[in-house]
């Protein structure tokens, strides 16, 4: 593939709604297909950004302000950008990223309004590229809890990715797709992932044709 | 002294101008004459600060580009105006700090003209602060060299610390005294440490008198 034909797409949806899983499989298809895949993930997908996270998640919860945290994030998105993202793009490959800058978007849109406008602002500044394609798994958040349940069991789970909250997630996302139509697609998340996986390929017709 | 009344002072010049000197010095003055006197510097400045800077800091020279670095300074400057400086300012200090933002742009303004806008946009968005008082110590680089050549001795500092390159951040400070004007006071910086404190004294008549 020559330079600047790659395609950049990302993976959005709340918790346990089957993004890394079909981010897997995308690659897994694509790969066979015989592109070049690079399959990533934020936060991180890069050593240094990587660092970056560490510094951010590890000691007392509330060492960092919001605003030096976004500044945080930001810095690890530009590194993940220069050093992962925009060599695969140069080399023609698909870069699957499991999560990008909708992300933040969502969740800091779902904590304070002003927070929200201030990333939209820094990410114009510092980051600038958005995916070319962004995949909204959607489904009902319910769903999503059952089947985290049915991993690890934990009722404590229910308290922390709390059922209130992902509805809230679920319709921030629903608006961010609104706000970025033209590059946001998507997908019901509900069923089993061969179901799932042929919904995404009927989504990505410029990958797998017309009618996949 | 009531919330409020603080003062944010700081310190810019070139290498071995004698900020942290002087900073020192008028630390020492104002708390003998009973003010409260937070003395702090940067990069650095707060706990949190200097873990980001000794991640900026630490391994390969340039695994940060200047983009990521910039936004990875502008994180510790938050952490360290929340933590440090506006908590005193509030309790009604005066803050000393040797060096700040005008570092940075002086810095940034030397190598690259486009990184100098994104430093004043990323501050504006997320600093927004600045001192109320900067004193710019200007001298002589050469007298800055000789002095810090007489401090280690080592011939190689030349190399390190090239008059050429110090010459430009000379006239760079200087072009930032003339942007903010409002709030600079140039200090010439040539002379005995006590005769450079006299000057500064006089360069600061809302803490001691018209005529120091
Ligand atoms: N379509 C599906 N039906 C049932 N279980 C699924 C389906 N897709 C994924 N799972 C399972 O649900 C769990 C969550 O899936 P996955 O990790 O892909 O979600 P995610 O969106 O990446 O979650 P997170 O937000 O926590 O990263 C996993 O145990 C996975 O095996
Ligand atoms: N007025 C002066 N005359 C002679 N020597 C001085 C004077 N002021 C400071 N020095 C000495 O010069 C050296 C540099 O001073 P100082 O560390 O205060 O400068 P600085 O501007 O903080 O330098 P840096 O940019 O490296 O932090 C020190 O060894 C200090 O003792
Ligand atoms: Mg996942
Ligand atoms: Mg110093």
């Amino acid at each position: 593939m020559s330079a600047g034909t790659g395609l950049f797409l990302s993976f959005e949806g709340i918790d346990g709604s089957g993004k890394s899983t079909q981010a897997r499989r995308l690659a897994e298809a694509l790969t066979e297909a015989g592109r070049e895949v690079v399959l990533t993930r934020e936060p991180g997908g890069s050593p240094g950004a990587e660092e970056i996270r560490a510094l951010v998640l590890n000691g007392d919860p509330d060492r960092w302000s919001a605003e030096t945290e976004i500044l945080l994030f930001t810095a690890a998105r530009r590194d993940h950008l220069e050093r992962t993202i925009l060599p695969a793009l140069e080399r023609g490959a698909v870069v699957i990223c499991d999560r990008f800058a909708d992300s933040t978007r969502m969740y800091q849109g779902l904590s304070r309004g002003d927070l929200r406008a201030q990333v939209d602002r820094l990410h114009a500044l510092m980051i600038g590229r958005e995916p070319d394609i962004t995949l909204l798994i959607d489904m009902d958040p319910e769903e999503g809890l059952s089947r985290a349940l049915s991993r690890t069991g934990a009722e404590e789970r229910f308290e922390t990715f709390g059922l209130e909250l992902q509805q809230a997630m679920r319709r921030g996302y629903l608006e961010l797709s609104r706000e970025y139509a033209d590059r946001f697609r998507v997908v019901e998340g509900a069923g089993a992932p061969d179901v799932v996986f042929d919904r995404l390929q009927a989504a990505l017709p410029e990958l797998f044709g017309a009618s996949a």
